[in-house]
């Protein structure tokens, strides 16, 4: 720490920052509830003001009025191509193409799948996917499934601490699959030089961007990623489970084949031909019919997203994680929090998270008192931070909660104890 | 025809049919533009009245207001296997289990692995799939997708005029994959039928619902069906897109593994297991995070199913097709008109479809005179009757328009001639 970390920051302090902060505006782009700190962007983010008028117009005017005939007067077709190609612009992937559609796990499965087929051509004896132990479980899940269903030798290595990702790529290495921020640490990858690292050993490398995309500029392009993947209901803000994205490079478009081959993705589907003819480029990965209320209220969070340079975005986004950490160590050192996100803030994302061995009932208690993060197994405590809705004194007020929880102890109140379902 | 086909049936008729119909309360709880003729509802189904309520509900109180906490507070947790059970219960399902989640091709996807990886273990010489070649493409696009991934020697073979079903089903068919109702013809499978004959010779079932689901009677735990995956934005009209289910039969429950594993499928899915453990029963069919807002909209429509009597539904229906049969028999018999929908009420499902040269400018022109079908290719004119909200006066008028058209030559103006995207 230096000099200037130590002194005092204040709650003057953060309320001068947020004057001074240009994004400031974009808060009044959201609707919050009143005195809520939500720290859970990273999770479910907020609702834009525009999402339910974006909604009721797909109801009314074009469900409603416009019946079967909006599929084509209102774009209903054209809508994941759309969104997709904002989503592209959004990931800096100007050398490939991008469709929204389906979950992440779903769209996992397509790029995986197609990403074992052109290795299995070139170089067959490669039959590793590797991920890290501490990746996103579904994401694990999902190799699991494809590899138990292809049964053909592939297996998961995982990076962890024992094995580093250095070790891991060796000349087996068919795919390298991580998510660029991680789920439980905020741990930020470098994309490039780690797609540089995987290329050089003969691997693929598919990106899952849930942790990103929306709060840390992403370039997969410049990175040369083969394939990426993620959700748009965290930093982008679509809506609770609205649909995610999948990314793939120029050079791998032509021979890419997905197997969830559905009549979206079919070159000609209204030729109502027997037989599958993929869609040239990316639109061969969209498979079956798409939620379209859920889908177009995607593209309000989205363009809220691309208003906003994202490198004024990541600016802001490390100011707050440092405030919170910073505040942490001045406010809370008596505390046994330890923190677990980088400091370097060159390897950390846009969330901050400290193991508690109380977890589960202090952040049950935080929530109770208007400060709402999140907590994953084990103990850890995590506070997502929105760039585009949340404030300086958000995080103030956050700390400030959290020192209060855990001075007064009110964490040991029989309610916050209780187990429950943990989003 | 009998005697009775040939007494002229008048418009007052019509009009009568209505006043005495049990069900024509029923119209009042959609929202149809004033005038508009809608026979597309096994396209996309009209817009229940309470659907904008619901999404707006999830929109402001759930997701605006309750934000992340709603994944238990709102039981966003519990939407997929509520609405499924629902769904269960509209299909006959009580000996087995039903989910809503993703689209009817990635259904198809997960049952299909499931179903070829139990006959597999029991029969490994079984190796074709058989369906019909005038089956909806999508469900053999997906058939195709699933055997050039699984490069095992899985083959389709599909029934056509060349070969009936009794012949297709030799002792190397694992799968039988039949559509109940299909989508052009509205030919209607005896399901209890086929499902023994397919069973005496060794294969397992798989129903496609998309076309009977809500106005046709349908008993999947009666048939014995083994699996079942259907649509629920047709006449289920729970919104454009609106996520599909999947139904297995509980003996294959146990057994069953599909390949789609995601977090919400597991049996943890909050410990954050690396391995993954598929959660007991019709859940493990569950994949990635649902579109919610879609998903919820989705209950509006089937329990407006639900409160109906599907065999009072049925009664409906039929009268209605017979009538449209009827007066187009008596009305436009000097047009160049051929029937391709039985007229067997047993082998009818709920539309309506003619053969016409002109097939697709006479559709625009229907449409744009207020009475909306749709076109499939090749020349076929598509009528969809839903029950719950299309009554006898829409089908004189519907008739009475067509007729006009085609007096009139209607459709000649160029522009119906001119081709868009057909949906």
């Amino acid at each position: 720490m230096t000099d200037t970390d130590r002194t005092p920051i204040t709650r003057a302090f953060c309320a001068e920052a947020d004057a001074q902060d240009p994004l400031a505006g974009l808060r009044d782009e959201f609707l919050l509830p009143e005195g809520l700190v939500y720290l859970d962007g990273n999770s479910l983010g907020a609702r834009p003001k525009g999402a339910l008028e974006r909604a009721a117009a797909v109801i009314e005017r074009e469900w409603g009025h416009d019946l079967i005939a909006s599929w084509n007067t209102h774009d209903w077709f054209e809508l994941p191509k759309r969104i997709g190609a904002k989503i592209g612009r959004l990931i800096g992937g100007e050398r490939g193409g991008c469709v929204v559609s389906d979950t992440t796990s779903i769209n996992l499965f397509k790029v995986l799948a197609a990403a074992l087929k052109i290795q299995d051509q070139a170089a067959p004896e490669r039959r590793v996917i590797v991920s890290e132990r501490e990746n996103f479980p579904t994401d694990l899940y999902m190799v699991e499934g494809l590899a138990k269903l292809l049964d053909r030798g592939y297996e998961l290595r995982l990076v962890d601490e024992d094995l580093p990702l250095s070790e891991a790529l060796r000349e087996d290495v068919a795919v390298l699959l991580l998510t660029h921020v991680n789920y439980r640490t905020g741990a930020l990858w470098d994309m490039a030089a780690e797609t540089r690292r995987a290329h050089e050993a003969g691997a693929l490398v598919l990106w899952d961007l849930c942790h990103s995309v929306g709060a840390v500029p992403v370039r997969v392009s410049e990175a040369d990623a083969d394939f990426a993947i993620g959700c748009t209901y965290k930093y982008l803000n679509g809506g609770p489970g609205s649909p995610a994205f999948v990314w793939v490079h120029e050079r791998h478009q032509a021979a890419a084949e997905q197997p969830l081959s559905g009549w979206w993705g079919h070159a000609s589907p209204f030729d109502m031909a027997v037989a599958f003819e993929p869609a040239p480029g990316i639109d061969r990965f969209l498979t079956g019919t798409q939620p379209i209320v859920s889908l177009a209220m995607t593209e309000v969070g989205v363009d809220l997203a691309l208003s906003v340079d994202d490198r004024a975005l990541r600016e802001k986004s490390l100011a707050l994680t440092t405030l919170f950490m910073r505040l942490v160590d001045q406010r809370l050192a008596h505390h046994d929090l330890t923190l677990i996100t980088p400091e370097d803030p060159e390897r950390r994302g846009s969330h901050v998270s400290y193991r508690h061995p109380e977890g589960y009932a202090v952040m049950q208690a935080l929530i109770a008192n208007g400060v709402v993060g999140d907590y994953r197994e084990p103990e850890v405590l995590r506070f997502g931070i929105t760039p585009l809705y949340v404030g300086f004194l958000d995080v103030w007020d956050a700390v400030e909660t959290l020192r209060w929880v855990l001075d007064e102890e009110v964490w040991r109140a029989p309610e916050f104890q209780t187990r429950g379902a943990v989003t």
